[in-house]
């Protein structure tokens, strides 16, 4: 499986996460590292393990929003990858950046930051898009 | 110098080219390759260095704005970084994520997010912040 497809699929476990409200499971997928951060919208900056995994538990409290996932484009710069998505909810589209770094378990979250913005409009065909 | 203070003075330089509306520098700032992208707050995401680019010029006509970067905190992954900081705006408040990587001119933007959120409440004591 191409470093590419692996970040996919790494970025999918994520919003599957998410969507079903399983802090555990994002707790596997964020990276164990302090340097790790989050920006929800309309949120200040989260920096360390501790304050991000707060956060997630925060928001997932009872049960996950209904989110999806969608024109996921994948970016690997060596150890380190962007996935560029749109994050589709009941009230609105949100995109997100997500950065993950390979450590020894496989590709881990080390920062998400999330921001109301229209889906891309024009999928590329370059086969990066899914 | 080392990678973080590198890393943050080309965030520096790219308030910098913003703030003074030089579309010029922003271009010399950026990666030239094709991988990068951008997502201004409320505009669905843009790939390339073409359309990338062509947003920077529509952002900054005239003249740009009166934007003052805050609390940016530089985390370097060998030859990646992330900057995450306040853009501090007339209108109010955006955070952003930029990614900077290491190329043989130096670091260079491949990745900017921009979006509503307040600024980074407890600057951290470690000295990543500035």
């Amino acid at each position: 499986m191409s470093d590419e497809s692996q970040v996919l699929a790494a970025n999918r476990a994520f919003y599957d996460a998410f969507s079903h409200g399983s802090v555990e499971r994002l707790a596997e997928l964020w990276s164990e590292a302090e340097d790790i951060a989050v920006i929800h919208p309309g949120w200040p900056p989260l920096f360390g393990r501790e304050d991000v995994m707060e956060s997630w538990r925060g928001i997932l409290e009872g049960q996950g929003p209904a989110i999806r996932c969608g024109e996921a484009r994948a970016q690997v710069f060596g150890d380190t990858a962007l996935v560029i998505c749109a994050e589709h909810l009941e009230g609105g589209d949100l995109v997100a950046t997500n950065v993950f770094r390979r450590e020894e378990a496989g590709w881990r979250l080390v920062h998400h930051q999330a921001g109301p913005a229209p889906p891309p409009v024009a999928p590329s065909a370059s086969g990066t898009v899914h």
